[in-house]
């Protein structure tokens, strides 16, 4: 199984990915390849719909090319869900987001999920992620540490010393039950959070992983139905 | 009072923007300035997520450049609200999209309302912009014509009997009491489908081009707290 | 555009009369004829359904009489939509009621909005007024500031200060983006309001001559299949 | 125990009362007396908001009249719920609204439950008040049998053919397993429907009986802080 | 009239029922004929989904005896609606659970009501009661006292004060106007708390008995259509 | 990875069991163990709440054992998710029912879902299932062959057909884009349907297989604090 890592920002770095790496393999089968790419233009960070916006076309041709070499699935990164609407209309093998991924396995968790999220301003594209996939219900609040995406790994610990807090009051105040790391800079610190807080915590890597294999093994993708493919037309593309 | 009235699309004919022209004209106030500007670089008409996302470039830099030569507001046209979100993070002026200036319009006017769109594919993502404009519970159905945007204009008395017949059904069939033409390729047609079908029906540039003019007379612009100035970083715009 | 403005209460003084008129007057359109008037019987300010109901009968008698004396529209200035319903079934020119007028217009500038009101017993019929909007999604509160409606003016300044802390409270607490004074006594502070809070306040009675004007202007009125002309019967008006 | 049932009509004529008396006290406990009165001025029916407010003065007239003659309770009989409101603000007494009751009782006893109404333009009222009420999701339809409320009564075995077919279409098409007659000249009916169609049956008389009995048995009432006592002021009443 | 009221747990005491039968029988009109039994296996509180499983197969035996012993209807005391949905699938007399009797009753006397609950894990039950009743936008909050249920008569007037100090902050904090206590080892203490508290208080015993005799008074039962009679196949009963 | 997979039903063949262990298997991961248990004591197939509620114990028991034998998951096959909710409590090693694992991996793949299920009084059991879980947006429609559970297998050919017809007018009347049989009775038909339907359509094994890999794969397993393992009491377990 092949499946492309679509990176739609531009600031990660060689560190950055290798730790990424490292934590995608070990979620994923020994025989699924990752390819982990990242766009050329766009934001360094995804932290508004501009952002998400900037950096669609180089997104979507990495989408595009990624059918057209025979990949069998793509994850798109950002827990944000960055052009996935899109994406998933233009190929047939199925594209799922980290953020997607990571609402869903919640939900089944427990009856109120919290997303510990970074800048403020990401709190209600998150809320609109959670609406757009019909399950508002279960999101009990999305607790930001104020961090900008690109300084989170400045000082891990630190973040993670945040994160512990933030996530602490979702469950106290906010009545949370399983909690998300809301930005696929997180990756990594779920099993810590979860020892340390006692509930269950998706790491957005993980559920990436596992859904794409699941729908990869199960031979399912994004219905049609839902996101037909675009009828040609004049187009820059 | 100066407003950019925003193509995101590069298909509009000039035979098609003088008719536009000519019904925006007769909407707006007399000493309301409108300049319509289209994108070079996108989707002749906008049918999918993909074709939105593939000129958010142009029709950013066109929003940009909106408030920077002092624009007082911005039309974005497609009843899509295409690009709307990362639009009004970008500037402090006010940017309206058609469809949710109609259907705000069409929500106070009857307990349930129907968009008369175009092709299929279209109505989950209309159900999903009044899905994000908090008003899922006032929309009785999506009817759509089955015909391409840029067709539209090929016979207007065909397409208005079409829709007629759609607007109907969804009187008859889904409880609506208030119409909407679903798309700004049917502008100028609610007057005669009012008179026709005996429900208000709410032209999406008449929705439009009163929104803005009441907010940039209000003083009132999107909240800065919901669609916030993206912070400075590497960005390719 | 002739215009008739109807107060649902007995209480409006004359001084309160003349700040009104000049602050409706500077949202209106040069050829906008505004009237404005008051019931005989009924309550002098509208705190509960209750005040709202002893007023109905003579309310409704100035409706009618402005459609039969060739008004285009209607606005019930009370935030509280006093028999907003009622009105709107027996006329067929448009009716507006300036809660309803204000809920909608804050709905298109962010993805909460507050309303800050008068006794805290007029929370729960806005909250109301907005669930039959269909809204009730994007109303974040209703914080009041514990003031009856006569008193307002009684010390504007101090008004103001408790409308401030009241929405100050509003945005960092409960999550609002987007302000309501909700009392159509509260008009003319909206602008100094939202200096103060950094956030749109949108005036109640700004929108309501907006709208009012925008709906006449686009030949649109309530859906007569929502608000149905009450059939002929005996009946004591 | 004493309880007033407020007609908020002025057409209920003696043969109508005489039978509808008989109705209401075969539902009531041997010691429960009521006393049925009907309002001297408004509407001879109510098939309309504005029907519903020109008797509000008098109907709420009843009501206060109710408390101050010492009546342990007061059902409004109006399915539409009729000035309930402002009834249940005025007085410490409990008041019921036979649609209210019906629709609480209905609640209970399946997963959804219809409305067999009068005329089509009441179907909007009751969808409202089921939505205020909390139990839209409960609702499976109203379906009229398109009767002026004063012609039930003409031919009763026509009324209830056509509330026999109009409850059928609602279980079999709308999946109502509860069916619940939407009219107070309805009553007496239910037991027949019920035989008839095999699904529990609410007759808005008893539900309204029996829940204001309990109410006043178990010492209970409309809360104040939902309906608080108008605070004294200037008022035509 | 003859009732059965089941325990569906085996730990209630003597001294519990002499009081409870008591609280009961004030509530029952004259000729009404309550038994009250509990089963014989099972858990001796029921604080978890664990504790209604394992009663299950006594309890409905209980329920299928009671209608072969031609009992008119049954009540399940259970707050927390133990085995009330397969017990209303293999009887046609009607069975209420007190958790729904109290909450539906609640839901008609204001806008919002609160439960005031035992151990903090009940709390999700009960709010997903009140989602299957279709009612979730009414329950303001579940508070508990931190008790165990069969502590709760070791100190009867600690548990008056721990109930009266979360109803408190229910109504203070919570915006409830109704309040409800959630566990039937907690009634009779209901009247004390609206005195005390000025809001109404639904005792879960008096709701579910007045809900019963209303039932088998207006000949109603639970749908069949909602709650068949599961068909005969192989089983261990 | 040892996965104990429970048949909370007594009815289920060699022939079929067989069949069902080849399918499970062929989603499974070479190094997964499967072990396929019955109950002794039940319903010989799952079609009511009672059907539920009399296997429980001996359900419980088969989970509460498994965990003491090491194993690292469970699957409840019976897509009502039968005793779901207390096996979730009892045990700390994660429990997953194939409805709710269908019912999140479908929610993924589009705007709305239909399932496909055996006999009509199963609807109300997955809606509510739906609800519980926070995504009743996305249920189209529950559409139902009626046909009994055990009698699926009689003619698997004809069984298909049924459900393609069934799948088909969920498609076009309902709005369905994504499809689930709705019996674990059913699996191994999925890929099938969706060759002839051309919409995903989620095997609920498959879905069950690859959801409970993950959360072991994953470390995760439900909230304890919304699945708390019961306090000790006196209990007939």
């Amino acid at each position: 199984m092949k499946i492309r890592v679509i990176h739609a920002i531009t600031g990660v770095t060689a560190t950055w990915l290798e730790r990424e790496e490292k934590i995608l393999r070990s979620y994923a089968k020994p025989d699924t390849h990752l390819e982990i790419v990242s766009i050329r233009q766009g934001a360094e960070s995804i932290e508004s719909y501009f952002d998400i916006h900037i950096g669609s076309l180089n997104t979507l041709r990495l989408v595009k090319e990624a059918e057209e070499k025979g990949f069998d699935g793509i994850i798109i990164t950002c827990f944000g869900n960055a052009n996935l609407d899109p994406a998933r209309e233009i190929v047939s093998i199925p594209v799922v987001g980290s953020g997607q991924a990571s609402m869903l396995l919640a939900t089944g968790l427990g009856h109120r999920f919290s997303i510990i999220g970074t800048v403020r301003s990401a709190a209600d594209r998150h809320r609109i992620e959670a609406m757009k996939l019909g399950i508002s219900a279960k999101l009990a609040s999305v607790r930001c540490i104020e961090a900008r995406v690109l300084s989170l790994h400045d000082d891990l610990d630190a973040t993670l010393m945040a994160m512990l807090e933030a996530g602490r009051k979702a469950i106290e105040e906010d009545g949370a039950q399983v909690l998300i790391p809301g930005c696929f800079g997180m990756v990594g610190l779920a099993e810590k959070m979860q020892q340390e807080l006692g509930v269950p915590v998706v790491d957005p890597a993980g559920a990436a992983v596992k859904l794409i294999e699941t729908l990869v093994d199960l031979k399912l993708s994004q219905s049609k139905l839902a996101f037909p493919i675009p009828p040609p037309k004049k187009r820059d593309f």
